[in-house]
């Protein structure tokens, strides 16, 4: 893996993903709300890697909504595609988590898409919970030093 | 609304549906899968007219998984086209229903895709529930004679 | 309709839209990314309002793609819902527009969710291309006042 | 890989996919119309495997549209679940090809799922056009006996 364009400090978790149909729309690329859901595949990926199944945090009592997301595209994936899907985290706070995405063809050092969505730790009731210190540690390699 | 295609001795259901980006992929059409989905908005707005929207049915303690499914394309929708999903009933046994589904362009009258998909009527314990006889009677008119 | 929330002083395009389950996720919402593609029938809703349909802007040679979109969730949509999704304009410049969203239960105020898309103006060639003045004078109503 | 409910006779491509919460919806499963997603992830995986991916044959000239398709559920998946997806042929024609496939919880024998779907062979006329037999004697090994 080719880790251009990832700065090298801190751990980052890297998934394959192949391109399919459905990924696509008329204008014979992906279309721009999928990034997203390869986004989320990232960030369960790094979260499985760390030790912490999605499972086992819901199986705590905490849920993980999407409180606010962003995507930039300086170019674009289509059909077929193998790509890269690298993800880290960017801050993590009490009771917020925000992770970084960055979308390549594989064997390629250039990002097409980057993105970041924050995530609110928040328990069973809804309201913020902070996150468990057993967590936060094990998250913190991944952390992009600011 | 033009009834070509559909036989009229039975109440059907016609939701107007505006083809987005999202439905459709690089082959320049809806994607085949995208279809089930039309099929799904069609089912819940016969149900609704019919005086029985699924949070009624679900408040009730029933579910309605899906048991089978099908479709046939003849022709395909493009982006933008404005559609009309016209919904009927084929079936409707104890604890089945199976519903059919025509996808048309409107103003016109022959169906670009069909489908069939079968609901099973469960209870909370996945087991099979007979269905209230007081649904069973309000989809009557909606039922295919046959 | 309600206009809390959206300043009066310029146009809206407001458009009605019922969720179904393949919007939903497992946490019994709608997923974040579906909020994009709600998004998307909103400008192409805006663009047909203003008399200038995707189908005419790209005979004329014009592709619009994505350069960057953001979303922000303060509260959520559940299966069923009928939403308004209310889309207007904030930035138009030579090859670039971007379009703002907000959705909201109908007849309620407060928006679930807001956003930004900001779309390049390119031609076939993926160049950025400048708007046809023909174009940007229609959108001028829907710019919202600096 | 456990070959239980597949006769061992004849090839099936596997092709390994975990379920993400885009793929879920509010009754907690995979909605019904995202396991047609996995179907093609399958058939463009054996294809791949037998050493035609799509983009070699399109740029034969061929497109292979859907002209109908169809499901069974009999279990269902949930989030994060690691699925196999078992893809083989059933039918091999002048121009018609169906392809059958199951989806199962890896290590597991029971298909929760199983489907099939007809592509028509058609040129980029959108007539039923032969498939070239270099094509059909590359996929032989993967058809059922009858």
């Amino acid at each position: 893996m080719s880790t251009a364009g990832v700065p090298a400090k801190y751990q980052t978790d890297v998934l394959d993903y192949r391109v399919c149909y459905a990924d696509t729309d008329c204008m014979g690329r992906v279309y721009y709300a999928n990034y997203f859901v390869m986004f989320e595949r990232g960030r369960v990926s790094l979260l499985r890697a760390a030790g912490f199944p999605y499972g086992l945090i819901e199986g705590d009592g905490y849920l993980l909504p999407v409180r606010r997301c962003e995507a930039r595209y300086r170019g674009f994936a289509v059909f077929d595609d193998e790509l890269e899907i690298v993800t880290w985290i960017t801050k993590l706070r009490h009771a917020t988590i925000t992770f970084a995405s960055g979308i390549r063809r594989s064997e390629e050092g250039e990002f097409l898409v980057t993105g970041a969505v924050e995530l609110a730790c928040v328990g069973r009731d809804g309201r913020p919970k902070a996150m468990p210190e057993k967590i936060s540690v094990t998250l913190l390699p991944y952390l992009e030093a600011e």
